[in-house]
């Protein structure tokens, strides 16, 4: 068989397993509890590994607070010297089975919610979204709130959607995801319908098992969040990519992420190895006129685990009233996912955009086609404040070099190369 | 000014007075405490009035089995002679300021979602969504079922909402009808949106209210039902088409609503006079292989008020998902508001389209373009059981007869012609 015959053969394996794929909600732990290799004094942060000197104010910020929070260190500078000592560890969520938003940062005590597949036996983990946090820029400030934050999350919401979806028995997400892509989500900057979605599947169970005088405050969280359910499809998410991780020759995307600074891409044939080019800027709305540009970091989170299945940015049509962010209109939401389609393995009907008739989203990003095409993925996402706190929604392109990159050591590891395959585009 | 001014400026006074309402959801009584001119032994049905031997099966059966219900007689026959006697008055729920879903039975223990518009003083009513109850075309099952669900919702539902709404100081519709248009509803024949949007806004008030042992009912019928906020919206749209009711000149249409036979409209110069034509059979789709076309009762219900308020088929390109019950597309969903605007006032930006980059819902239908241009309303809708329930859904249209007597008659109205007013319509 010829390189292009097996990896067209391995990709097909990859649709058919994300296909395959039954991503469902099982449990609300501690990190420490789920996540394998989670210690003590590890602190995760969303996007492909980074220097300590080279990460981005609100991730520093994060982690200097999670090691705080956790009772490791009196004080920031205190934080900070463990951190130089190398005393604490400071890893991509990734590399732990998990996925972060925004900043990403999660420690020991941070609740996951823990999405498990046992159609390929993979978990993917994420923390619960933590409020917009938005309008609160100065730094002590914001993160007093975000330690509170994380506290209540930890003591009420945690332990309250953990008893629930256990009395549940789970909860899949897939078809939650189609649902809601149905009623005006593309299931990363949009997730209102999903949300709802959760509350309506989940109020039973949470007035059951929630202590009685929390449940107003669990209940109030749906209410005023829209993004709830967008943890559980970014889980849902990263088990998929792991679904089809380690694949021989087969050149889809597993993850794609960001932490501020750089963006780090997966491929399944090259397993656990990261390709990096620097994080674009984000083209969006900020939510006040006080907010510009140079308040903004580059793109960050782990959520571009949407776009690697098919969603967000890549189903945009789905979710029209996202165009009010980039100035756009119906014609160029429905351009970019034709535009998707072209570097894309196939269109997963489970994922289905009904304003364009039903389509299927476009999947399983294939780097051969990226760097064919030179069209990278587009991200919808949201806009992180340089000192922390969401400020803004938008869009964003993936960087191509990460995806070059990517197809050289793609190239390499095929065993075999035919005058088609993909070491055609080496330099 | 010429009687084409005066039109104008009566129908411009119309679109601001749409525009303006402000239709509250502020309670759930018994039609009788909430309905004026009520009695015990009043029925309401849907549509324009009807004589009793021209009436079609469900609604008849409706009628029959709510004297029953009221226990007003012990059985069918002694129901029926009551009926012919003139014992029980039956009457149009537009008569009595209340809108009802399909046969639109209602009777003195009715429970009534009340929706007040303080801004213009009126108010419109409906019952409440009482099941699709598809699969129950045994006559007698069907009854039976039937009068069960009317008891709960009269012991149970009614009290629960009513004191749900009542604690939480009144619900504004219009607001969740815009919100739900941007989350795939068009708010006739789909309302997966606003239910939950509704089940979120209420369900810290149904804890605190509903008796701790019905709740999980209460809740249930949020979670197994789509078409819960369906009579909010009607009732809205009722107390819309109110606040242009009556208005002189005004060539607008207040209500269309149908009984199975007829298809009724009235216009605001002409105030409740009734213009009817025989109602249309609906193109859509069967829930089950088991029936077809001869199982159908032409077009039913009063939720044709939702068109009247530029929902529903006039603003299907919000719900694409609908098009599968038509075998239609995006295209033919934009091509159909695009048509609907031909016959319309206004677009009303608070009724948003975002599939079409956000354009107004077209609202306010002029029976004179109606005559000019022959085109008539779109109407989304469910398809009734010649036995009762809700057998599929899918499309009709308005029949032309009752826009052309209500040309005549509003020409008639009208005092001073000019030549290019409605009269040259005359034939």
């Amino acid at each position: 068989m010829s390189l292009k015959d097996r990896i067209a053969a391995a990709n097909r394996l990859a649709m058919a397993r994300i296909e395959a794929a039954n991503p469902v909600w099982t449990d609300v732990r501690p990190a420490i509890d789920v996540l394998p290799g989670m210690t003590r004094t590890t602190v995760l942060h969303a996007g492909p590994p980074i220097a300590w000197d080279d990460m981005c104010g609100p991730q520093k910020m994060g982690v200097v607070q999670a090691v705080l929070h956790e009772g490791l260190a009196r004080d920031e500078a205190g934080a900070e010297a463990l951190i130089l000592d190398g005393a604490i560890t400071v890893a991509p969520c990734h590399e732990y089975g998990a996925v972060g938003g925004m900043a990403g940062i999660t420690s020991a005590s941070s609740p996951m919610a823990v999405v498990h597949d046992p159609v390929h036996d993979v978990t993917g983990c994420s923390q619960l979204f933590q409020g917009p946090a938005a309008g609160l820029q100065d730094r002590d400030r914001y993160n007093a709130e975000a330690r509170k934050r994380w506290r209540w999350l930890e003591e009420v919401l945690g332990p309250a959607l953990g008893a629930a979806i256990r009395a549940r028995g789970g909860l899949p997400v897939k078809p939650l995801m189609g649902r809601a892509l149905e009623m005006g989500d593309e299931c990363h900057n949009r997730n209102a319908a999903g949300t709802l979605l959760l509350l309506n599947a989940l109020v039973q169970d949470l007035i059951r098992t929630s202590p009685p005088d929390r449940l107003g405050e669990v209940l109030a969280y749906f209410r005023e969040n829209e993004q709830v359910s967008l943890v559980l499809s970014m889980a849902a998410a990263k088990a998929m990519g792991a679904a089809i991780s380690g694949i021989p020759d087969c050149s889809i995307v597993t993850v794609m992420c960001r932490n501020g600074v750089e963006f780090g891409i997966r491929v399944s044939a090259t397993g656990d190895r990261w390709f990096t080019a620097p994080a674009n800027r984000i083209e969006g709305l900020y939510f006040s006129s006080e907010w510009g540009d140079d308040d903004a970091v580059p793109d960050i989170g782990d959520s571009a685990i949407m776009e690697t299945i098919g969603l967000g940015g890549h189903a945009q049509a789905a979710a029209p009233v996202l165009q009010q962010f980039v100035a756009g209109s119906f014609a160029r939401a429905t351009a970019m996912v034709d535009e998707m389609a072209q570097i894309t393995q196939g269109r997963l009907t489970q994922f289905k955009i009904a304003p364009l008739d039903f389509a299927g989203a476009p999947v399983g990003i294939d780097i051969r086609k990226v760097v064919q095409t030179r069209i990278t993925p587009v991200i919808d996402t949201a806009i992180a404040h340089r000192k922390g706190g969401v400020i803004g929604a938008g869009q964003t392109r993936a960087p191509f070099g990460c995806f070059a990159d990517a197809l050289r050591a793609f190239s390499d590891t095929c065993q075999e190369v035919s005058p088609d395959a993909p070491a055609a585009q080496r330099p």
